[in-house]
């Protein structure tokens, strides 16, 4: 995320939260009133934006410490402690609710790349993610993918040629696209296909990414074959990319297929919610002891 | 939403999928050629965000013309046209991803919220939404729960007042906060209790609104028994509301306890994102035919 | 006031006071230069504002150590000192009239509002602000107020509903109008009446509020009387709020009528500024003597 | 103003003033509903503010057309018509208050301006504003005093150089400060002096300006002999300027004493709320009848 | 440029030349004056800005009518006009600064691109920028070498990898470089050596592109021999890009040599300004005839 | 610079260079591998920027240490070391770009402000900048110019009256331009004048200063004779300044007509770019011992 994004993401959220003000903590707690937190997963799951959650109460009462008792990638299991909090009372309820909405939406994508990635074990292919993301959030959701163990896909429009159907459309042709995106001398250059003959048009026109969008196993294998096939020994290969319909119950059997890539934007646009809960315990300012 | 935050979300949406610009779209399509497009529904579901979803084409070129052909809360079927678009192509595959980003997300809370709201068909129990909402999409969010059938509980910390657990614990018991809430002459008191004690306690106490955690549905009944004996005939009553661990398997038995709201976290926080695809019609500008 | 409202505030005022920079200092000040500083009020006062005078310099200049002498909402009497400087003599003498112009507006609301406070002494009537303020120091004169010892109405129009004479018209009679705002679940209702009718009406369907709008003594304790009939022992009483024409002369008549709230306009829109000076003391570097 | 900062601080004044949304109109107030309105003076008063009044509408929904019927620094007397609006009911009422609040402010300071204005007719001397505005509005107020017939002294600290007393102190002296300023070679210089003594020495250091601090009418008539006496014929005089202590009483003497000008503090920073309301009248949508 | 930098870049521009006003066209020139001017070179330049231009008024003033009578990347002969201008004259002469040190500035750049792209002339070797241009203006800077016909290098550090001798010291090598780089998939892998042996390491390990640092052309050549006797008939040759120390008199020397590129920073960063003026013609309004 | 926009500017700076990250240091740099590097002047400069150099790196990296061994204003060898950094190596490598580009933009103004300033030596001329500056870097490039021995004229249009050819033109002549100028009772009035009869017309009316434009050395040494012959003994000179088409060549022989000011508009808008280099050093963290 670039250097100053985070702190103004963090401050839309804190104003969309509190605005000009927590009616119930102010008529209730006593601003001078320490107390210290507990934060803990209520399901198993993978972690990630507990840096995030930090830079929320940094950016809010620099008072409340935050200790992370876990790391972001790690997993938590159900009843685990994955951070303590200490400081005004005031300022912990005040900011909870946004500094869990993050935490609790990063680490629900985190859990389910975790889920499609292990999926994956032993095998070449990597998990890859989409631009389907919150928006806003593409970069936090972008690393929250990496945290479970997925790899990230192009960022953004601005860095990487991803030549789509409808560009595809546009120009009049594989072949005719291809030779447009290589006035760009950096950037290796994928292109969508949604049929064989796409794809063979691709290969000839040494396209270096490959995507197959919707493509079944066994029109995978028979790509991936042709592929191998296509080349020199000692040249460099063609990447594939399968994309389109992908589950937890099918990834295995397309990945298996030999495809470089599998991309999905379910670990991101669908993750559900990581459930989390803050514990809060109350320190009497006077007696210095626990409720 | 805040009259010009809707435009600054927008903004950093675009900037964040865009950035310095769309090398593939630059590097092939000709920023004369005209297109036309039709968004469609991949699945059936509940509408949200068609505005927004024209607004994101006005702010980055207000050249691409979006005729909405359906209306935020109504019902799409598979395969249903909902937009069409006319304008410069380029525009149109550069927006195209951020567009759907937000249609998407914002038809798959409405979709979650419908799915929910017509278990509650024929009683007098309403379906509230929580602030699990993701970070800087509050108000969209929101809305969207609206267009689903849903009802909306306090938008954020400064308009409503929800004396929660914590707070209890912090102030010293659930007599003590209600006092110290009615400093607030404006605002309806609400308190969450988790056991029948703190229930009649804040029915005593007189409760505006009470709000019961996590208790099944019998539980649930004896509170809406004592809290309608327990006022004079022509009295105003406490208004009660349910949550935690609400389903859309649980949701109506609930409900039938008698309560006046059911409140769901995951109508907003776990939603899956409604699929909608754009497909691109190329019209060749000298010919005027379309390819 | 929002967590970074303020400071965004306090950057336009010494932006628009400051701009590309203070040429008279520029010329003039060592930079090296050490002095103190001394602030003291010129005439009684009520305070307010300390605490932005003293962010003022610590934004302008962090070098500059700002000790206050008093809190806000105390009294200081003419000639006493309010706050101690000590820092870079040019950072001081840049900051002073950005520093004294908020701490003299705001230390005017505070005393305009403890003189018509004071008025209400040993009675149950509570001295309420309205929304006349001056534009983008809502925030800021509200907190005067209640340093002056008066109470704050709502603060704006998103956290308290309040139906006045125009929305009636819109809507098309008090009764209506009231039944349309029990929309909303969470607030209190408040509505604006011009006439005893109105105000029969507005008893009768159950208002939380009653804005008495321009009625004298008579006429108010008319209708706390008719409030306090139409109830029945136990209930809850709706609350009565006078406003209009409400000056130092007339208002502790106006609370003797028994209303729970007068709320004024002048003392945020018409308080006489405060007036406060800085008092200079330079040090010789070198010497390390007071001038 | 600055080209853009006048935007800015309408949206600071509204966003604070609305939030996330006026809760009494949305509730009350069907949008499609049209209304025109008048916007009348409640007492004599000098106008300033009409144009930010109709940006601030602009700003707020572009379909309401205001019409202004008067024009910033006429005069406008009780009870007397100074704008129209059309459009719809519940955007008008919910920008209200915060178009009023600056149309009220500023030509309460256009007002007292006049005030101060009128006891000068006849003379020479010219009323002076000064930097004592509040936080954010300096450039608005300083119109409203044009407004209202006086001149505007210095902007801010970045286009005029003003030897104050406190400079003086830092520098050690008269003289040394007028050196020190004339490195600038484009600005006049004025310098503050307290006493005779260094009146003189300013005088013969040819400072351009002289401001005269808390003097009274027989010192001043001395200064402004002294300094006709001072220069040869053909000569450009300095100028002379009286601040400190002026009021509406005593400060026709004091411009009989032959000062240039007279600065006043009070004309912005404690001028009294002119007051105006906004008429209502709604319209009904099916019938187009006036209610 | 992104799609709303430039209105931001502007705005920067106008604010720090205008800030509070502009003095001069404020007292002397009559708002309702209307004028035409004419923008001409007084040099022989390739042009670049004329957008800009353009948009500054209209961001300004949008009733400064701008016609442009030259396009980006087109020549202009000396005295050769290149716009004409038509509005209110007080907005044309407040802008004029700003608007031509944004059209001065690109169109040296352009020049300057132009001159060391002629050099080029009939040889396959494309002129390419560098990231060495003004702070906050890059985007603009890099079109300029685009309409002088200069080809773009990556525009920013995110949009290209180009492993440059800090980072082959960091990493300890240019193989294990080459090697980490290659973990992103999508970009072609640039790297810079300094001497033949790097060089030769660099071809071994496949880098994509290869930056030779200050060699004479008789090493570059040596070096496009090497590259091209290295790879196998039909495969995809690396890329040499030759860069420092390269001036109007060697560059030709240096393309010569067979690189595919030559980079120069001083197109960018020590471009002399192209000279250019604007010339005003006022009408009398009451006249209408031009004086 | 105004007290935020230095931070402002630096921030667009980094963002335009970084954006969404800096690929090849992430790819290739460990995080937490230290190092140390050195900043030298390849050519002989005179310096200025070194603060906004170390400013870079502490709004980038704050771990990143910046020990300036110079300050601005004096001179570096070639070869000599300027500054020395201590940090995170992937931080120093990052911001390195964008350090460099401030550093050697401003200390290429400085050299060539100097090296027309030496021209001037033993003259009581001085050597003055124009606005004629990179859009949003007028601050810095004006203070470059201190440090090269010049001086500033205006900064802006709000901080100095100098009425040009097109303002006489739009008014109707010079006399009735410097009567309405004299509006403004705080500024000195400059004019430019084109002929010896605006220049006499311009004398009489007793202009502050006048600029003559493009007038040879001759017509210079009349016109400050004709100036000095003007004015009674004793009393304030009008100041003099020449411009247009000053060079290295021909800024002595201008000087030497005894005019106060030269302005030379080359020394920002053309100056060559400084050559600084920054030579990298790394650490291995676990040996402690230099690469």
């Amino acid at each position: 995320m670039r250097f100053d994004c985070l702190e103004r993401l963090i401050k839309i959220a804190l104003e969309e939260d509190i605005g000009p003000g927590d009616l119930t903590t102010e008529l209730l707690v006593d601003p001078k009133l320490q107390a210290e937190a507990r934060v803990a997963a209520r399901a198993p799951m993978t972690l990630s934006g507990l840096e995030i959650f930090r830079e929320v109460y940094r950016i809010l009462d620099p008072l409340v410490e935050v200790e992370l008792l876990k790391k972001d990638s790690e997993q938590a299991e159900r009843g685990e402690a994955v951070a303590r909090l200490k400081g005004p009372a005031a300022s912990i309820l005040t900011g909870e609710r946004t500094a869990l909405n993050f935490l609790g939406r990063l680490s629900g994508i985190a859990t389910s790349a975790r889920l499609h990635a292990e999926k994956l074990a032993g095998l070449k292919t990597r998990l890859l993610d989409t631009r389907k993301t919150a928006p806003g959030l593409r970069a936090l959701e972008k690393k929250a993918v990496l945290h479970g163990g997925g790899f990230n896909h192009r960022l953004a429009l601005f860095d990487g040629i991803l030549i789509k159907d409808n560009h595809i459309a546009a120009v009049g042709g594989v072949r005719k696209a291809l030779e447009l995106a290589r006035k760009n001398f950096r950037q290796k250059i994928e292109i969508e296909v949604d049929t064989s003959e796409q794809f063979y048009e691709a290969l000839q026109a040494e396209a270096d990414i490959i995507l197959l969008d919707n493509m079944d196993p066994l029109a995978l294998k028979e790509a991936c074959d042709r592929a191998a096939a296509f080349y020199y020994p000692g040249q460099r290969l063609t990447l594939l990319e399968a994309s389109g319909g992908i589950t937890l119950g099918n990834i295995r059997d397309i990945a298996l297929s030999g495809v470089d890539f599998v991309s999905v934007g379910a670990i991101t646009h669908s993750a559900p919610y990581a459930d989390l809960g803050l514990d809060f315990e109350v320190k009497k300012p006077s007696a210095g002891k626990r409720v």
